[in-house]
């Protein structure tokens, strides 16, 4: 604290999606009965699209979320914030779902745990960067 | 991942409270033309009141947001998220004011940088531990 000051900085499509999926995991942020709704899980970032493997996927599918992640170091003041925002939805392909199954292992251990994928139509990063 | 199966156990709103006033920082979720946005932020807990300093003010005020932090190991698959949900008010007493800008640096260095407080209407707060 009380060192440089910082200022944000956008980040690219690319860039931000490249560090989204370098996270090792993150938050999908969605509404129930008109309130924000924030779970942490992981994901992956396939073909420009978030998959998650989640339980909340009833209170997601068909619906505009978002997926946030980030990694910030409060003592340097550093550090990055991605969002992407879109339509949720449940991965029915049998193919796809046996791949995303074998790569993401959810949190829980629930059996109502699916694969959903995010379609990013917007997708805003920023990284903190010292004022020059 | 594939140690020991995880479930969500919830927190109390005091146990919920006490984690969120020991994290380095959080995430304020609020809503811009209907689409959520998800900023990380300083924070302190004063009172059983979420208090944060952030340039999202004029979006926030007024409105229902929520307010996150989360600790999660995901090698060891253990921590927790806790969420909490309220209206967002601008601090408006000088003598608070002063207080909260002395204990809180916000991560930039904006000139509408303002003293937020979320009333934490919900308090939901869940924890990571080993299937019994």
């Amino acid at each position: 604290m009380g060192g440089v000051p910082r200022r944000l900085a956008e980040l690219t499509r690319p860039e931000s999606l490249r560090l989204l999926g370098g996270a090792p995991f993150g938050r999908i942020v969605y509404t129930i009965r008109a309130l924000p709704a924030i779970v942490p899980v992981r994901h992956l970032v396939d073909n420009g699209m978030v998959v998650v493997r989640t339980h909340v996927g009833a209170d997601c599918v068909g619906a505009v979320v978002a997926f946030q992640a980030d990694d910030i170091d409060t003592v340097a003041e550093s550090g990055w914030s991605v969002t992407v925002t879109g339509v949720a939805r449940r991965v029915v392909d049998a193919e796809e779902t046996e791949r995303y199954e074998a790569a993401l292992e959810p949190f829980v251990d629930m059996p109502n745990v699916e694969v959903i994928r995010i379609y990013p139509e917007i997708v805003a990063g920023y990284e903190l960067v010292p004022v020059q």
